[in-house]
This record gives structure tokens, sequence and C-alpha cells, in this order.
């Protein structure tokens, strides 16, 4: 039988409130996510959920209840709310009653391999968990294998990182690393990384990408931090002839992503492989 | 001499704060820009400024005073204010004591010429104002002329479309337009529109892109719809090979646009042009 929630100051919902914050996503390596499109994409992927949070009231998509009925035959704990206290949950205005708390899932930096043929993004210092959410869902398209966060970058656990992913959160690997781990990995396993600079000599549309890489991509503001630069082996600038200086770094990591997923097609290696295909 | 305000009930701040609504935006042709950089880019571009706010006490960059008197010299009315007034006014937290009214500025739909060789974006019910604004950015990056707004688009002056443009608001021509003004003007005018949408059998990346032209962009959710695909002499999709199902807008946008650029660069007719020389 379901747990059936009517106050809002119930102590599951109060930790559910908490986690908005990231200090307390990370305490207890949980996250929320909000959204029928979401959720079900979680339970279809076998994705780790803690529970689920429904409101009967607001919930009215068969689509949303097969999945529902799907979870809770798995043995995940389901806990019906009243649409009054979905909503004092919820980050959405109108949300459409059906939630999760889910547990946060970090792949280690040696399960990478980009030597084995992988792309991969890595995005130090990312600050709007927005672009870091559509970096996600962009790497998704084209194949990516995950995104390596380094340090101080924004959290992907983030509601509105999550969000912006469409559900990428769910399909990307996720490694998060610090400079001194990061570094002392490339000593060792000799990755190719191609870096981003407005800076760079290298057209980035004259490049010819090797077929397992590391993209990397610096902030918002400072781009790629020298201890990050000396270690790519070609940094590559995207043209541009306006008066604005940069791109936005969501829009300007998709540029090079999709001129290597080009480049690959065009090659043959990529005969529309899935992310998670080998 | 200044006028110094210290009340944040003052009726011009009134007015200011009120800015932030669509409906008043529209109401009085104005809209609200805030921080040096963005302030100072429309006093570069000679944007029409209705008045300046400044808060002394939080503006120490010398940059900033220079446009404040390069703008004070033109006849622009300058507010001073103190911190705390700022602050009321103020959009982001730690606002940098810069902001400005500006003037509204629509370009008529007569004054488009892709047949002429101009680049230009069309979008049809953009609903994020961040999506509008990164479309501005990268539109200018392309070093194309402006975007067209098609009806029940989101306020290219909503501040967070200023705010994400980086102040590409400023240099991109901004057109609105019904969609019976816009179906007429196509018949009189024939211009050359490509569209997207991922049903298309048409990789984008495999087609030929004539010189002038409009791109056509659907809403986040809808796509392209049909009264608006039926115009386009040619759909083109963007292929994915991962789990999600679409890519946000903006990177979409970015993605056709690029391709273009490239395309233009390779044909060398875009020898370094920037967005508003001819």
């Amino acid at each position: 039988m379901d747990d059936l929630i009517t106050s809002s100051a119930n102590p599951r919902l109060k930790l559910i409130r908490k986690l908005r914050e990231r200090k307390v996503r990370e305490q207890y390596g949980l996250f929320y996510v909000e959204g029928i499109r979401l959720v079900a994409e979680a339970i279809q992927q076998g994705w780790p959920i803690e529970m689920l949070v429904v409101a009967p009231q607001r919930l009215s998509s068969e689509f949303a209840w097969q999945h529902v009925e799907q979870a809770r035959q798995k043995g995940v704990r389901i806990i019906e709310v009243s649409a009054k206290v979905f909503e004092s949950l919820a980050l959405k205005e109108n949300p459409q009653g059906l939630a999760a708390v889910a547990r946060q899932r970090w792949t280690p930096l040696s399960m990478v391999n980009p030597n084995a043929g992988e792309l991969w993004v890595a995005l130090e210092a990312i600050q709007d968990p927005g672009n870091l959410g559509t970096i996600l869902r962009t790497a998704d398209a084209v194949g990516a294998k995950g995104v390596i966060l380094l340090e101080h970058t924004t959290d992907p656990y983030d509601p509105a990182a999550v969000r912006a992913s469409m559900g990428a959160v769910f399909t990307q690997q996720l490694v998060r690393t610090t400079q001194e781990e990061f570094l002392q990995w490339c000593a060792q396993t000799h990755p190719t990384l191609i870096g981003t600079s407005d800076k760079a000599h290298q057209d980035y549309h004259e490049f010819t990408y090797p077929q397992g890489l590391i993209v990397m991509m610096g902030s918002e503001r400072e781009g790629l931090s020298p201890p990050y630069a000396a270690l790519c082996q070609t940094m590559v600038a995207i043209p541009m002839v306006g008066r604005v200086d940069s791109l936005n770094v969501a829009i300007a990591t998709a540029i090079v992503l999709y001129e290597i997923f080009n480049q690959r097609r065009q090659r043959g290696s990529w005969p529309g492989l899935g992310a998670n295909e080998e």
C-alpha cells in the first residue's frame, strides 16, 4: 500500500524541499526530478530511484501511470500526496503531478577511455546549471559518452540542469574530478585533449579530429585556464564576425561537437551508433 | 546637474521597475538594460537611450564612467541613485551600479532583403527569453542581419533576453510580424526560406545553402507549424544518435547557422565581414 501524505510539513517532504540545495544533495547523494517525461526516462533507463512522488489529482496521463506501475513492480517506494502538497514541492508552476527522488550516479575518472574511441566533454568552472544541462543534451545527441566536470563546475543534479538536459543527465556518464587527479590521469593515460579558445589560430572547422578525444571547454567568463590549456594537443577557435566577442558556452560546445560528429559521419565511423551502444 | 534620487518610491524608479512586465515595455516602447558591458555597448552603438541610472557608490570602473560621460555629452539624462535604491531596481544580485532605460527599435518587415544576400533567422513561438537572447548572440557571431519574430514569440527586450544576447540585441535588427503579413510579404518578395524539422529527410550538413536566406525555427515544443513549414523551399534535419529526441532550440539554430557560415567561408563569400558592414 502506498503512503499517503497530506501535510506538507511531513519530514520526507521537508527533505525533498531541501534537495534544492547542492549541499544537501551531496550530503545524501540524492536529487529531485520533476515532470512526467524526465521521471519516465529515469525509469526506462533503470536509474536508481529512492521514491516516486505522485499527486493523483494532478496526474491524468496514462503514460505516466504506466511508469508509476512499472516502478512499483520493481519495488520503488511510492508516496501519494495531495495536489496542494505536490505544489509545495514543485519547482515549476502547474506541475504535472509526478516527481522522483533519485540517487546521484558518478563514474570514476578511471572509467573514461577516449583512447578506445570514446568522445567526452570536459568542463571547467561552468557556472550556469542551464548551460550544463544543455551541454548534456547536445552530448547525448552526438553520441558522446559523458561529461567530465573539472572542479568548481555547477552541479549536473541541480534541478535546472536536470530539466535543461531533457533526460540526458540519465544517459551521459558524469565524472567529477580535481585538477590534481585529472593531471595525474592524463600523465598516465595520454588522452587526446582538444581545447577551445577564441585566441587560438587553428580554425575549429579546418581541424581533423581524431576518433577518440576529450573536448575541453572553459568557463563562461574566463575560458580554459592555463593549466588545462597546456594539456591540450590543439586549441581550436570558432570564428566570429559580429560585435559580441564570445559565444555562449553551451553553443560553443555544440558547434565543436557537431563538427566532430559530422567528421565521424563522413568517415563512416559513426553509422548511427547510439550513445549507449558499443 | 544630475538628478539625485534617494527614495525608491520615486515615480521614475517605479516606472523602471514596471519595465519588467512586457505589457509596460510595449506600452512605453522602452526597456531596461543592466550592467556596465551592456550599457556601454548600447552607448557605443549609438542606441537611443532615455536615461542612464548610476549608483556612484557602486560604480568604480573607469571604463563605465567614460561611457557615462560620453552619454552625458550627447544629452542623455543621467539619474544618480543611492546604492540601496539601485539594488531595489536591479535584476541581478550585486549589480554593477550602471543601468539604462533604452528605447525599443523595430525594423519593418519590408526592410528585410534576403534576396540581396542577407542572412536572417525567423523564430516561431519561442517561449524562453534566454533562448531568444542566445540566438541573437549567435546570429551576431555569424554576421546575420537580424531576427524576425513571428507572432507569439517572447520579447527580445525582456531583461533575460537582453542579458543572454550579451549586447547582440543592439546589433541584430529585430522584426516582428504576424503570420498574415509574413505570408503576404513572402508572396511578394519570394525569399529563400529553409526550415528545420527532426522529421525532414534532408541532412542539414549535406545541403548547399544559397547566399541569402531566412532560417526558419519552430518553438521549443512543437517545431515549425504547418503554415510556415509549407513556405519553406527545403526542410533540413539535424541528425542525432542519442536517447533525447530533440536539441535545445538555441543549439539547433546555432548548428544550422554555423553550417551556413562555414559554407560561406568556404566559398570565400564571407571574407570576415562584420554584421553591420555591407
